[in-house]
């Protein structure tokens, strides 16, 4: 239960404040923060606030966005994220969550796009080695390919991180983006060494209306949690275990009551 | 233009007969069947209808959903299954499209399901030999991993026809499915000789409400029809082109009007 992370998105309706305090209530030694409310508290009072309460930052998420095909918004992408970069660091995070980007407005060259993401990383590792901020890379579910991450493999993502030190770009596992995938088992062992952060959630049926909101609770669907968690350890991963629901039920129900229930499907689907 | 197949889905309120007359129309030479509308037109009757209209039947869909874990379901499954093998060789389609089946209720165990996958492909092949009706496993998007097809991709699909003779066992290259997959190019290469159906509807953006009506008509969406026509033929095929749409507003509209569009986009964006 140690290894427990409160996702800040989980809890989405909570300032920085209140869900360091819910954590603090809820025994959670650990947070996953997200830039938007962190930029509403300041970076400065959210460090301190995480600090001052204990806890460990798992992750701040998040970075990326980096398919533009060139010029200003290219490189406004990458000054932006140079400045997650910065406030990860501020914040003590453990890594900076990256979701690279989808297909640019009217594009259809998804190899091109990947070639993008390959090189806007290579740009960003100097920034990252400086400031000591692991660039986690998350592969997102293929039915995000088009509009927000053209990475939709783990040994995808792997690909990439290669390219460059374990201590400037590592992979995110998250179980609801790769369970499906055949090929999971070799992948998590391959990224022994890479993994930054190990994030659950479940894929429910049916499919919510929503894509951006179709998480479901542990539990509450079709994933095997402790067969991907015995992978992830067995790759030598030993950090916080991040719950990461965006749901539009689990964001209208009292945040308290969404920690709690959490806290008791984490005890009996993943540990 | 002459390879272009209609699948019936595309005009999913048109019976068998009115299908046929649709395409005939049209100039259509070529039409992918589904199992219940046949059922409703008679099977013998279905297959005099195009048989007399001089059109190709470039599929029949569907069989598949095989997870089912043991006794008497998997079972009528094997012999549905069967049935749809002799339904397919009277119509003299070129294949069977195997949509396998997702996770049995309740059972969160993936590889346990894609492993009976395999084993009821191997107790269907005898039969299929028998007909001379190709089995054509169809990799689906991950989207549907849950609770329609566990395969998810096409390597995964030729991981399984590979034990078999190529004549018994094939795979379906269907658009949809396959875009997102960053192995896409070095697994159609891997399934030269294997083709049995190339199928081809876009991926649209934002997702529709219903996951099983997201598919959009060629040039509403973000794939690159043109590359994977390429690597298919680069991998000698040279069958029919089949496009299914399933998404509730084309099937809301004319029929007549949605085939008219159908080929002017298959000439846009495919050709």
């Amino acid at each position: 239960m140690r290894r427990l992370s409160l996702n800040q998105k989980t809890t989405n309706s909570w300032s920085v404040a209140q869900a360091v305090d819910g954590c603090v209530r809820a025994g959670i030694e650990s947070i996953g923060l997200w830039r938007e409310p962190v930029h509403d508290a300041g970076v400065a009072k959210s460090a301190a606030l995480v600090r001052d309460a204990g806890l460990r930052v798992s992750s701040l998420c998040r970075g990326g966005f980096i398919t533009a095909i060139g010029g200003e918004e290219r490189r406004r992408a990458l000054d932006d994220n140079r400045r997650a970069i910065d406030e990860a660091a501020e914040l003590g995070a453990s890594c900076l969550v990256m979701v690279v980007g989808g297909l640019p407005e009217g594009d259809r060259d998804l190899p091109g796009a990947r070639a993008r993401v390959a090189g806007g990383i290579a740009e960003l590792v100097p920034h990252a080695l400086e400031r000591g901020i692991q660039l986690a890379l998350e592969p997102m579910h293929p039915l995000y390919c088009a509009d927000r991450g053209v990475l939709s493999t783990l040994g995808q993502a792997l690909d990439i991180a290669e390219q460059h030190p374990a201590s400037a770009v590592g992979v995110v596992v998250d179980t609801f983006h790769v369970w499906w995938d055949p090929d999971v088992e070799r992948q998590i062992a391959r990224a022994a060494g890479r993994i930054s952060s190990f994030q659950v959630c479940d894929w429910i049926t049916p499919f919510p209306g929503d894509a951006l909101l179709s998480r479901g609770m542990m539990g509450d669907g079709h994933i095997d949690f402790r067969r991907l968690r015995r992978l992830v350890e067995d790759a030598g991963y030993d950090g916080d275990i991040e719950v990461e629901i965006f749901n539009a039920d689990v964001w209208a129900a009292d945040p308290d009551g969404v920690v709690a229930l959490m806290k008791q499907r984490y005890a009996d689907h993943v540990l």
